[in-house]
């Protein structure tokens, strides 16, 4: 059973990782360069990067399944939905993740990720789970796009269950928070980890859907935005809260530290990270400005749908 | 006798502080910029910055003296010379810290830090304790230029103790290295931390010759880079190598993630970050170029004096 829905969710996110690269594809002037990579203690996944594109400065959509024996503090620091009670530490885990960085400073970055974790032989309480969810972080804030990549986002979520959309958004909000800055990173969306307080087959088939209607959550915003003018006040703000993004991805996200410290393939990792990033000692807003927009609706997240 | 100690160490990372920048006020087209801060819970500091100026892209030298009480879980956290057994948590810290990151891709990046802090009546054993030093982070590689900056900082060591050099020379190739890289920060030069295993008198006389040496060991390098000619790949590299100073600032540094976890003052622990940084995924040198030199001189820490 283990093994037969292991394939499974593999099949899943090759597919989801295709139908993306796709829609991408086909709005940029360029092909994907792609890296496969194998895993010496197992497994092994397959990268797919456009860097300096005409759409993006940095795209990238990763998938991953790597497999064998886990390392007892591993397991401590990655927690599981209930804590795993098995002393059989062989583990399997698969994704995709996905961070597009577009050039345009009007059009948003998005973070998307689905990924399926499980121990031992899957069967025992506590020793599977599914994390994932989508984010949206706009360097200006256009509130049409947020409806949209909420409306379309709550859309999946209620199609599975009602209490998913209000749980997972504010769970969303909670997680990507820079505390030091008092900011989130961006305007929210989806997040869940540890999930394993549903059937296996409906937490399948909620985050398939999820990442199957990552295009339609996104794409819609991107054409709006991609050919807008901009000037280089609007690049240096843009590259400003990129730094605020490597900022939140070096110090508090869960799965680029994890992976930075137990030896996961870095430049698989670090795509993530946008080409151009920007540190200005004491930045300040103008009131009122375009910047202050944005920056007092990452300080308080809203409701957008 | 704690107290009297206190003020004669503030008074001299302040007076280092005034003596650096106006070394540094010389060879700028704008003076510093200065910020002065207060700490709620006790003591505060004082900022000084130069930002996109004619030599320096960022140039940030801070002073502070904080007092108080320390959180048990601070106090684990930080360690200690040796650990210490009181059960007052009143704490002293006061140091002096720069970072200077030049426009110009040939002149080196450079860092030093002396601090000093203390427990209780800073009389119990490990109750107190020095940290410090300076390493330097070219983009480029001259010889020279590290073959200088060591063989200032071993003149100054050597004039106290003929064993700091090699101890502290080694502690900072160990301690500005990211694993994740299999690189290390830069081409090294002193470290220490915890220090108390000589007399405070020793340990501050050296910590004084050290900071006040700090222009000797920096300036002339400065003075033979900050004017030679560059093009954009040169710049282009820096930022890359810039990327991976933040790399190591915001995931290893002790210092940075302690002050951004327990609510430092942001700005000035991320002065340290560079205005440009760049990340290319799978990014490659060529085999026999100049970024392939200071490369291999990054992996593997050199004897220079």
């Amino acid at each position: 059973m283990g093994r037969a829905f292991q394939k499974q969710m593999h099949e899943m996110v090759r597919n989801v990782q295709d139908q993306i690269c796709e829609g991408l594809s086909a709005i940029e002037d360029r092909p994907f360069r792609e890296d496969t990579w194998t895993r010496e203690a197992g497994g092994g996944g397959v990268s797919r990067v456009i860097q300096h594109g005409s759409v993006f400065e940095k795209a990238g959509v990763n998938v991953s399944a790597v497999m064998g024996e886990l390392p007892e503090s591993a397991l401590k620091a990655m927690g599981g939905g209930q804590e795993y009670k098995g002393d059989d530490r062989r583990f399997f885990a698969t994704g995709v993740s996905l961070v597009l960085h577009p050039n345009n400073p009007m059009a948003p970055t998005v973070h998307a990720n689905y990924r399926y974790f499980e121990m031992g032989d899957g069967e025992q309480p506590g020793s599977w789970w599914f994390g994932g969810g989508s984010d949206l972080t706009p360097s200006y804030l256009f509130e049409d796009d947020a409806v949209h990549f909420h409306g379309t986002i709550k859309s999946v979520c209620d199609r599975h269950d009602l209490a998913f959309y209000p749980r997972f958004k504010a769970w969303c909000d909670s997680y990507f928070h820079i505390p030091h800055r008092g900011e989130h990173r961006g305007l929210g969306g989806l997040f869940f980890d540890n999930l394993n307080d549903r059937s296996r087959d409906l937490l399948f088939a909620f985050s398939k859907d999820c990442a199957g209607s990552f295009l339609e959550s996104y794409l819609p915003i991107l054409e709006r935005r991609r050919n807008m003018p901009f000037n280089k006040q609007h690049k240096s703000w843009q590259a400003i809260r990129r730094g605020r993004y490597v900022e939140f991805n070096l110090v508090y996200d869960r799965g680029t530290v994890f992976g930075l410290k137990t030896g996961g393939r870095i430049e698989s990792i670090l795509m993530s990270l946008p080409v151009h990033a920007q540190w200005e000692y004491c930045h300040e807003v103008l009131p009122g400005s375009e910047e202050a927009r944005i920056l007092a609706a990452l300080k308080t997240p809203r409701d957008w749908v």
